[in-house]
């Protein structure tokens, strides 16, 4: 039994977490941590890993924290930048003990359609991303739909592949959406839709499509559970879920 | 046996016209006309219906013709416009004897998702088309797509329904896509396809879609046997196959 | 303001129905009535329309004592069956002034997809239905999926439709599926699905699909508040949620 | 330029090959042969890579006569066995200096199908498969059906995945489709359809999807240039199109 402290347990991706790993096989949730609770609960309950849902501005104290204690972490707090990281890579130093994984995304079902995204883009003439989600999201496209795009890009660029081809002329209102690294990108915004996105390939005589739906934060459990059972094993800082999935 | 005449028998749309009406029960190629050939093949062939595959400037020669000959007439013909139809109408005069059907789709299946697009777009709070054709086409969105999101508008607007839901702030390069009555319009452009189209439907907690495919010109066929096959019981002008199709 | 009594307002459809009468425009709740409260609630609190999400065992003597009481009443419970159906035609007798609507589905994207699907089902040469639920459902195929069949079969045979063409001679392990009405029926059974189905038209060179999902009760509530607003405006006893949507 | 022998070269797969192989860059047709012609207009026409699309009792004369002459041969004749396999791994020996590439599937759609499939198999609770072909198909479910569903429930094996959910205890007329190492498997038959395959996954609270769509046998022809490009670089004996796509 991996035993994990929850920091955050009370915000929703933390209640839910909680609820997660009690459920899964081989961690328990030893300590519940919220505002104002002190973290020496982590130690004095013998947590061998902690997993933080608080905010960016304490998450990396959080970190230390634990760090220098010897727990190792999983951050799933998100706005996690860069510098932060920097931080946590610094405080680890050369021969790590502890491991921290820091995780911008739970979904693995969001991880693989990237991966897979990546994969294919080389193989097909025409790429074009439709992402879908409920109509009070107030940026366009998502963030996911403009990795993915990036993504496929990269991976065309380094294969060689020519310019998708369109021979658009007259598209007087943007039917054809924004372009990401050369590729369509189109967003939908109804009601009935949490999460989606639909990556498309087509080639002489066929199409390829692969997509993700998600409805609701439970499908973000697997990859939490994933992230708290294989931190230990990896020492230093990991960013992403992939590692851990053995992608 | 409905005895049939084609004319532009040779072009695409033409020569497969006479082979699914060849093949169709009740139904006669009896006289395949294309350029250069007289017009008087059709009387002396018995023909009962002419189906017109031609050009817009030499259809509406040949529909006077048959109409002084009291030859039924199917118009396949794009670009018959509205003053065109306006010329049939009074050639035909207050009580006609002959039908004349113009046809500017011939798809049963795009008729379909029209109407029933038309239909469901009241009882949803969000809606949305993504149509998909090949890359080569010049512009965007497609005439089917504006159609269908006019249509729909123009039904919501009767209901009183309420403008659709959307949060949208920021959105740096277009990727919501163009705006019909109101209606987000995406066009995606990729291989693979010939003339694609969902309409996307959404509400709290559901999802409905209609869509279409259309792989090649045999898609068409249906809808011109039951062109042919209906045009000879409806006296006067029709346009567009709703009504020969019951719908 | 149309006044409503719930009744069996503290199971799950009551109470989500008590919240989205409430939020709906020209209705309110005047009284919410549950196992052990006096019927007398719904006279004493002026309710004009009662909406009953008991038991079928005591649904009818709910319905009795509202048609006796000049109420009109939706029942939304399920098993609200045939014979209890002549009964409330029954007590209504020739000239009704009070309006019985028994809803077996408030759900208007299902009846939709139902409705289309009848209306397609003639102009296709084939059709298939695939329906998906969760896991945990334990009969196969759904009784919306068996419906809709039943409807396209029974169109196709008014309409004369060919039989589906399917060639198979080899599926030892019955990869095909159920038919219903001569129509393959499929169902998946998968984690992430509610309740979902998609019907599949084919012909030459296309492709026809309607697809609803249902993701989660709300999305019963649209049709649940058209019928209690239309039931009023609706003597006698009328079966089903297509009247009253004007379809 | 790589210069290619195509070998059953009138068939419909050879003389779409030739057309293709044309249009590639860095490949050219240099002999077109068919039955009755002599296998010396390889070697004086000077090719380097043979590419068979004949018969299975011919195609093993074929690649001896091509290994003994020192060409490179891509086998794509459908029904190359084991036992043929064999036979060129003896005739290769233990230091191959020429290439022999089989291909059993040149799409490499349905090859990225696959193994995103395999991938995917242990991440989600719930997995089925929907393959759609023409009705004039007489299998079911589909080759490339029940090879994806063996590689899955392969890929769950290692990885210790749980058995699939399903309550199911009422399916009279089996439309729960047919079970291929656990994972139902659905067959759809339909007009319009040539050769199409979804995988379903299912977890709590999201799906996903990888769905390949075959409309003609261009789609082919990428497959076959990879084949054609790559047989050279990989002496001896290599099965499947994926080490030549580098997957």
């Amino acid at each position: 039994m991996t035993r994990v402290a929850v920091l955050g347990a009370k915000g929703r991706m933390g209640s839910e977490s909680v609820r997660a790993i009690t459920a899964a096989d081989g961690l328990e949730v030893v300590a519940e941590i919220d505002q104002g609770d002190p973290l020496d609960l982590i130690t004095s309950s013998g947590a061998e890993v902690a997993l933080d849902f608080t905010q960016p501005g304490v998450a990396l104290d959080n970190v230390t924290w634990c760090v220098e204690h010897g727990v190792h972490v999983v951050v799933g707090t998100s706005g996690f930048d860069d510098d932060r990281i920097e931080a946590v890579r610094a405080l680890l130093g050369d021969e790590p003990a502890t491991g921290v994984l820091i995780v911008p995304n739970f979904s693995i079902g969001a991880i693989l359609m990237m991966r897979f995204a990546e994969t294919a883009a080389p193989f097909f003439e025409s790429i074009e991303v439709i992402e879908m989600h409920h109509p009070d999201k107030i940026d366009a496209p998502s963030g996911t739909a403009v990795r993915t795009a990036e993504l496929m890009a990269a991976a065309r660029e380094t294969a060689g592949s020519a310019p998708l081809p369109d021979a658009t002329t007259t598209d007087p209102d943007g039917a054809r959406g924004a372009k990401v690294g050369g590729i369509p990108v189109h967003a939908v915004r109804a009601r009935g839709f949490v999460a989606s996105q639909e990556v498309l390939f087509g080639g002489a005589g066929e199409g390829f499509a692969i997509r993700h739906d998600s409805h609701d934060r439970s499908s973000f459990m697997p990859g939490v559970v994933a992230a708290v059972s294989g931190v230990a094993s990896r020492p230093g800082v990991t960013v992403g879920l992939d590692a851990v999935l053995g992608l």
